[in-house]
């Protein structure tokens, strides 16, 4: 089974610097959900645009065959981590046909608050 | 009234183990909800994704034709229950066009959070 | 300009009759919002899908050229009222190219929750 | 690289007047985010549309070749300020190709709530 796209964009980022806590299920965060249905594995490379300063990346990564990766932008470190409480946004090329989905748990708040959209796709599919 | 994709996929999936109480309603889920507009039956399968392991399906069910089925993930059992606090990614085919969009409801705080996206579709049309 | 589609479902349709008060902009409800950017007003035309009985509707109204009309499920009367509580889902067919926007609010705790995704659109665009 | 369309629809529109704080990240708002991929500038033209007046616009901002901008519609002035608990829906035009993801945070109660969607795009891509 194939399905996706191999060119993909999410307009919206933004990762708040506050948490009400140290758990990390409950750590403001940004994810792109990424799903591979595929039967080869796929090559994906991430590039992080600003409103001020030019694209940073590939940030380069590998969903396998038959799996999903859920990445969080604040793990990304190479080549640097994603900066807090700033704007972004993100584009991500795959060699294969993947689905992307973004979210964003905030927890600035005692109670969390949720988002979630499936990002633009483009490309082969 | 024919609408809709015969193949979806959901990058997303994530139930949380915790919920601020017992009542159904108000339990953390997450659901795909199924809409066939048309005049036949849909026979669907839905298929797992995960980050570690081999995919796990299918899942079976129909979508009586004019209905609308809201399909809480917490609920699937066969062939085996959808694990709590893991990431995982959903497939969705159908041999009748349908739209699928993706809810969840998080109760882990005591205030309520939701999340909601068209899925990705592809397919006849 | 003329942008959009004229067939939308949205797959997802669920009202709490539960509210933390009386204010009509924070009583749990959900939207539908219409958007015709065109020279022409759109007829308008929604049918309600449910789990286990047939579909109700039409419900019918009109956008005019150049206007938005942010539509209330709750607020729907004509041929019956949306019971709450209740899975559903819709589908709206336009004489006119429309775009379509789904949103929830949800008050049934103190704080609020809310839920959008674009619906699912398809036909002469 | 080039990824998007010329032409977005966001179709719901609403700033809630009331705020939890002062704190610009906390205030209520709407964000249009756009991303411009490509290396050439794109010149935008905002139109926003009512339920019972004439639209209004357009307003014209320029996202730079490269680079994001996270459009709050709080912020626009020109030709006239957005009015705050009023629906409205926004149509984005492009000379170059973007991508558009529509946001709002809403801190009327004491904890915020999030929503988001990919806009509606159209036209060349």
């Amino acid at each position: 089974m194939s399905i996706g796209k191999t060119i993909w964009a999410i307009a919206e980022g933004y990762i708040p610097s506050g948490s009400a806590g140290e758990d990390r299920a409950l750590v403001s965060h940004e994810t792109a959900c990424l799903l591979n249905c595929g039967e080869r594995d796929a090559q994906v490379s991430m590039t992080l645009y600003f409103t001020d300063r030019e694209p940073v990346g590939p940030y380069r990564l590998t969903v396998p065959a038959r799996r999903t990766l859920h990445v969080r932008f604040n793990d990304l470190e190479d080549p640097e981590p994603v900066p807090r409480d700033t704007d972004y946004a993100s584009l991500i090329e795959s060699d294969e046909p993947i689905v992307v989905q973004h979210t964003r748990l905030d927890s600035r708040h005692p109670n969390i608050a949720l988002l979630s959209t499936i990002a633009f796709g483009q490309g082969r599919g």
